[in-house]
């Protein structure tokens, strides 16, 4: 479990989300990786796909970053929620165990986990699927920004504490972490 | 000529490089383009291909600015120097009246003009490259950050001065202005 006694203001942090896809076709998406230091400073991008509605993203998502020029110097990864390119559930724990990196997925709107609950079911490899939903850990709100909107956050190898600490610091232009912001508008804005 | 009685800390600013590709091959290259406001906030993306050594690379950026969402909000175009995809030239003025906005080619090292003529020769259309070269004004060093390397500057559709001033006041993490710095993270880092 990642501990930080004090969050360094230059702490390397990823934000990761995927681009456009058609929904329910076969196929792959677009994953974008931003690194930016703390709040402020873009230092590195990274890309990978996954597969629509597949099984991949967790060992995908693992690939990227350990192939990537920076994986030396992340301390912490972020995601866009936990399901990428559809019904393809991110493993929190697993991914965190696989980067030796503590993760937080965060959704802007609570997630709704019976309605994903049902989705699941219509897909193959319910069990996989939903066991990745829980080894994601329990969800709680975060209040980012005293003015704006919660964020809904799962984690895996880092403390609630810290996580807050971590989010808080570097949501400096919105209620969600830079380098997810800004890995949302490059990936919806090259990949459609 | 574009005049800024004084710059707003958040001005449209874009940034516009290519990825890498494969010298003298058949083919594109990609563009990226960045919007920033001012120094600090990503605040979009946009991107185009142009021909390898071709002569497109004026109308194909040109439209890449008027089709995006941003061009309404821009204020000022910035391009990492007047070549890309090899020795696709960019028409500084033309891209100027294109658009209808000043635009600034920005060289992290002093452009080698005889080389450049020299290697115009050797490519079909010389004189319209060459014409391009010329249009794209006068070359000038502009120091931007007082620790640091000097960047080499061409304009059209700006005062000398209000350029050297929009520089500074962009340049906040290098000698060049984040906009330009993250356009080339992110060409070099998603296309090659």
């Amino acid at each position: 479990m990642a501990s930080f006694r004090s969050i360094k203001p230059e702490i390397r942090v990823l934000g990761i989300d995927d681009g456009r896809f058609v929904p329910r076709t076969k196929g792959f998406a677009d994953v974008v990786g931003v690194v930016y230091r703390g709040g402020y400073w873009f230092e590195g991008i990274m890309h990978t796909t996954v597969t629509i509605d597949g099984l991949d993203s967790t060992e995908k998502i693992a690939a990227m970053i350990r192939d990537s020029p920076y994986c030396g110097e992340l301390r912490v990864v972020l995601l866009d929620g936990v399901t990428f390119a559809g019904f393809n559930v991110v493993d929190l724990r697993a991914l965190s165990r696989l980067v030796a990196l503590p993760v937080i997925s965060v959704a802007r709107d609570e997630p709704d986990l019976v309605e994903i609950k049902k989705a699941l079911h219509n897909l193959p490899d319910f069990e996989t699927r939903w066991q990745a939903m829980t080894n994601s850990g329990k969800l709680f709100a975060v209040q980012t920004r005293s003015a704006e909107n919660p964020v809904y956050v799962q984690t895996a190898g880092i403390s609630r504490d810290f996580a807050e600490k971590l989010l808080k610091q570097t949501s400096v232009h919105s209620n969600i972490p830079e380098a997810l912001r800004v890995a949302h508008l490059v990936a919806s804005g090259l990949f459609r």
